[in-house]
């Protein structure tokens, strides 16, 4: 069965939460500098832009200022594929901006990366087939083949690409050119047991997001809640983050913890690890969706 | 696709977590009295019962006396079908005990009552598919069709019952025919919106879970998203709970809940609170599959 | 001993954290209208003075912008004494606009109420003593002389003001009394077991701060915990809110929760909810002392 | 002012907490063996020992039963002095148990070592002042002299121990001495910022509790906010645990954490910190003076 059928059902009832909405979205860091925040909001009250949401924020210690503003273009005077020039040319050079400009009618294409594990595929699924998330999930990705069927049910390409020591680089190509044909704008590991290569991961900067099943920096790698549980902690957590060079050690985008006990054998912390897992991916994949997470030095801002 | 074709691929990978194991539990509750513990401990030592858990409360204000003991039945003495009897005779009518007898074999058939929302039956479906939870739900019963697909696509029969102020002494009567044909052991409420009647209800005392959406007791009833951003809270909460006469006031199994802010709007509280209602329900069901739960005077014992 | 002798040293130890700095606030609500924003960082940018911190929130669905601006008055061209002049006729006025200016240099003063518990204030006072508030307490009032010597013991001058149904309005007047005679800017209820009069209210509106033991609007009214017991909640909590003429329905500054379970009896709930209050109303009280609150129709804005 | 002037008022408004009780209770642990709690609970009934709490745990894994059981001695049949060596005789080699024996009315003793920090500090004295706590603190030690005003406040010996890299042996034995002289049970290191040597430790075992100020494992050692800030965490957290010869990485006994974001600047951090630790050391030491804690292997079991 494709996406259509029960998700157009469903839809209707989530109507409520998904209001068709035609607005455009700028991140913007640079510099702190006297005046910008006037600047920016004059130029959208000047072309008629009205402001929906304004979050800003200023690293003191390092002097960097970050902002994003949400903007209607119903009545906005600039037209849509001339806002970027006009913004970046009367604006975002003169202040040396690093800035990104999204549309909220041009839905986010998504790639799953998956192994054996499936319970964040599921939870991840199911706001897809329902509406929840304004994305598109093209293609799932595999090392192996045991979720196939679920891709199936939920009438998306799947790709099994086996990956030994061996084979890595050319495998990497060849999911690399899946990307690609799907025109794929970011991806999401989820629970994906797979290390990926710098090259891999240079092609998508803070596009590939990751969860990990602790509490980061504690207990990264492998099997962290048979080492939370040899520790004897109290709390346990898991960590989204973007994937980067370092293993485990992208900047955090979301973190949640549940409290454990000495009755908790590993086998409960795995349970209850999965529910925290899921939850924590969802709302890290929702935040980086409506564009509202800016990496700058491996960390985040994360806007409200 | 029905439940095995992916479910028994992915159950593969969770053997770890569900062992196969062969034990009795009981749960008890009665007057608190000296040599409890002793006597039933020592009814399973003697008949070569080994204690994976034992787990006693005594609630001094009330004089009441609650223990969940689980034993391997793999030496037991006593033969299976003959454990209630001799307990029954040699102890639990002695110290004058409500007890109930579970065995870890006999796997637990739930029923799902859901309307429009998804979320909770997604969330539950993906637990059962995967075999996360040992559970059968032979039965999806909705007062809408909406959801139908989603039985559908896992195999799972669906029956639509709609209801109306009219009809409604008449449809419970089909959904009670419903339940006994499909020897369903107890009801899960997945954002049914629809009041039981007390004789429904009186069917299944203690074996009806529902969901709702607030930290209860605050806002029960309808729209209580709406109720919280009206107060100006700064969290908000799920709640699941037995099914009592008295709406949304019967004995709680599980809540949690989740910060917010000034800057949540009444359709981001309906969003965060999707998350918390899964999760919530979810634990709730678990807890009462195990056989962990003990309602009392409208209020729960959750064994760990 | 007074607050002198001990603090002094330990505040040297807090240097780091209490930055002296001479900034001015301003905390502004208004009907949502286009270009706020940079009208009010030109303002402060064309006189020189860097923004240290902006916050703003508009509630779409009441149409009211909120906003508070933080900036360094070193360089600013406007004298101190006449910046509300000057907002007020340049900006305030123009855009109809409620809005409170407050200096980082004015330390507000806070009159302590207290009845027999002990532990708010305890929790305040070592705050204050620390220097880790930058606030005056010249005043404690209570209904009972029991804390009396707690307040010896910190030099602030203590006020035994008993309330009977009979003397409460002619009480309640000295209290007034009191309150200008020490020049008080604020009051905070440090588990102060009387209801205030809405002829005392008026005198403080939003001004108020009081903690009630239990997660609002759940169990308003006495003994919250016997009652959150009775109902078997899983999960309890407290709120710190600005008093208003309805008994623990004003606006919720600050909520916070601890897990629980059915083996905590009433005593253990009042054990932990302890902890919970004095977290939760100093969380509040430091909110208010730094001009980051903002109430409006029963909710408050709280800015980060 | 003594302990006494303050504190006799307050502890009548805790006497509900408080309640005198004349109980004893034994900690127990040794490898799993079948009818353990059916000997030692056989062993309270016969002699007229009133059960009130019987918690017990079996690690599986490692195959080792832990057990606290509280009786009421009022009608106990076997004096006081005698239980000892009555259940040591009887059941406890029979089984080749651990166990400690503790009796409600043997007040513990407490010494409190710190440095400069005294949020720990006050929080503590607060609960001994108001009789919140069952405990005796006879003593104070520091390696600075800034916080003698506090103890002299409340009446407790203050003895300034400075550390250096020279003289730490020799002050360790004044230290040691110290305890000895003030007959002290156990040592809390509230917010002591110096390392201890393997032989002091040796003289308590399991008997110093600290508190570090990051969610361990992570960031363990110096200036863990700074880290914590550094990596771009979402959460932070505070732990306390029995001291160990390994810095940081001894048995767990609490951990909490709180939420914070990327506006949240390290003096930020170390503030929301500052409420963590002290709670979270509270809540280790309650359960360390109600005897609930047993350290095994760098584990700890607490008991509800």
């Amino acid at each position: 069965m494709s996406r259509t059928d029960t998700g157009d059902f469903i839809m209707k009832s989530l109507k409520k939460i998904n209001v068709n909405k035609n607005t455009a979205i700028l991140l913007i860091h640079c510099e702190d500098q006297r005046g910008i925040v006037s600047k920016v909001t004059e130029f959208l009250d000047e072309n008629n832009g009205n402001i929906l949401h304004l979050d800003q924020y200023v690293d003191r210690k390092e002097g960097i200022f970050f902002m994003r503003i949400e903007w209607e273009l119903d009545n906005f005077t600039i037209p849509t594929e001339k806002i970027g020039d006009y913004f970046g040319t009367l604006i975002g050079q003169k202040y040396n901006m690093t800035w990104r400009l999204f549309f909220s009618t041009q839905t986010p294409r998504m790639a799953l990366f998956v192994s054996k594990m499936s319970h964040c595929l599921f939870d991840i699924l199911a706001r897809y087939q329902t509406g929840e998330w304004d994305v598109e999930i093209p293609v799932i990705v595999s090392n192996h083949e045991i979720l196939k069927p679920v891709a199936d049910k939920y009438g998306i390409d799947f790709h099994y690409i086996p990956i030994t020591k061996d084979n890595k680089a050319d495998q990497e190509k060849v999911q690399l050119e899946l990307l690609k044909k799907y025109k794929v704008d970011f991806v999401v590991l989820a629970r994906y047991m797979q290390v990926l290569s710098d090259n891999f991961i240079n092609h998508y900067p803070d596009k590939i997001i990751n969860i990990h099943h602790s509490f980061l920096p504690a207990f990264p790698g492998a099997k962290p809640y048979h080492s939370a549980h040899e520790r004897g902690v109290k709390i346990i957590g898991a960590t989204s983050h973007y994937v980067t060079a370092e293993l485990d050690a992208g900047p955090i985008i979301e973190q949640d913890v549940v409290r454990i006990s000495h009755v908790d054998s590993v086998n409960r912390l795995i349970r209850k690890g999965r529910d925290l897992e899921k939850i924590v991916l969802s709302r890290a994949v929702y935040a980086h969706l409506n564009h509202k997470t800016l990496a700058y030095k491996n960390r985040t801002i994360v806007f409200s």
